[in-house]
């Protein structure tokens, strides 16, 4: 399964991928002074190849568009037009991205939606439409793209493969 | 907030407290064998309380709703109406729900979506409904419910004390 | 990374390879009757091939293990010892393994760890060791190459692609 | 079960409550302007109070103290000593914590982690210690106990409450 629609959907809610790959880039620039935008693009493809990530992004997003469309039932709408802060479904829900690779993607997704930079940021500020899972989705996208470059990093790979030579359980 | 609008919207999809209490007493008979159904309906209630178990009942119910009124995009719609066992979604968002009395609720909750005991099995046979979430919702709230009776056995709580009692640190 | 030094920590808390295939032939035999052992223990070894999934063993495995050798503080050390069923950083723990293959895991280790088939009912029947991580670490590697075999099933695959195909957004 | 035990072990590390209440207040503050750092302490006691996150304070500390005292077995001595960015369990430890008040604490535990304020950055600093777990364990809980004050909010109850009056399904 591709991730033509997931992008496709992603672009119809006003996210591209150049968007996510900004915050990727940022995100891990601090680690990786060479790392370019063009390949922070590519590992937020990679992990929207997963289809747990795009099943996610289909509930999330679909429920965004429902609530604009005032299609939900009560309490649910009402909830979502306030874009309740406690609402924490959200959140959790995002939860079924930002493991993808491995728990380390936990702390990039809080302190992306804490502090709302980028693309993030404008979906939150948006009058017009609702965004409730949409910058969470978005946040777990770019949690995950910034994990799995960081499970690549060659230095580490070999700091431990060292490790495991020097053994002699 | 109470949780009469919880267990309105519950019964109005078939599923009843004592329904639920019957399998947190299946569930804990077997550690417990003084309990009965009132009290496991008590815990049900206690659960249900939670305004982040209610927003999650909320939000898996509407979407099961949506897809029997075929309002959801595609592919959402499709994917909900064959219960696509590889979804996920479900058991994510019922994570919000399992935790709430501690992560002991995850083996419980985990054993009831595969036992699929009592109403849930009645839920996953049911030919003209769609219950994608409601089976994980119900199995969640039972293992939450389960877990809380099992926090509050006294044995364990005393048998706890007399350790802390014995500490000299 | 290989998996290499996860299997020999298995193999000396009593665990094999053919056993945890064996725990994952059983889990998935009823929706795939042509299922070889020898296919679930290739799927056992792609999970133990992930880093995140051998950091969680060895971390488990150690605190059984100085468990064992009475070399842990006050109050976990007791705690560890009676295998305190509230203590829950067990089933916490696992949560790194589990999640691996996606959220569709989580059932299959809650299912295993109330079940306790095969090794797992053997490790925790176990009169001299302490496995209070030992058997939540074999049932969360089991879920896990249990899921990644769920995810590889090619007819879901194909039932996908044509919904895609099938999708004109 | 008091919470006394879990103070004195986070003592004895370096971690004072005031210093865990003064990064709830930091979180907390733009939202609240009239909170004081009592109120804050006063909900960190009651975090400190769960039983499951007296046990995962125990762990993590524990392990951390292991390492110290080069008592953990080859490699989690070597990842540990590094304080390897990729290894995660920490993360996965500190969950355990952070939903005790609902997944809502999750994005504040992650901004914690990245932008380590106050004694976070402290413990992270140290030079002779190893707080691999610290670090993510006082996360946690200054999380939770600002999730805490958050869900106690009586204006969002108050809307709540309304939106439920005027329901009438």
């Amino acid at each position: 399964m591709s991730n033509q629609l997931a992008l496709q959907m992603l672009a119809k809610r006003g996210v591209t991928l150049n968007d996510i790959a900004e915050i990727v880039l940022t995100l891990q620039m601090p680690y990786n002074n060479t790392l370019t935008k063009e390949e922070c693009a590519e590992s937020v493809l990679a992990v929207l190849n997963k289809r747990e990530v795009q099943f996610t992004l289909y509930t999330g997003i679909a429920l965004d568009e429902l609530a604009e469309r005032k299609l939900l039932p009560h309490p649910l709408q009402a909830i979502m037009e306030h874009d309740e802060p406690l609402f924490g479904v959200d959140e959790t829900l995002a939860l079924g991205i930002v493991h993808v690779y491995g728990m380390i993607g936990l702390t990039s997704f809080g302190y992306l939606d804490k502090k709302k930079m980028g693309i993030i940021r404008e979906l939150n500020n948006h009058d017009t439409s609702i965004h409730v899972f949409l910058d969470d989705l978005v946040a777990g996208v770019a949690a995950a793209a910034s994990a799995r470059i960081a499970h690549q990093n060659k230095n580490v790979m070999e700091y431990l493969s060292k490790q495991s030579e020097a053994a002699d359980i």
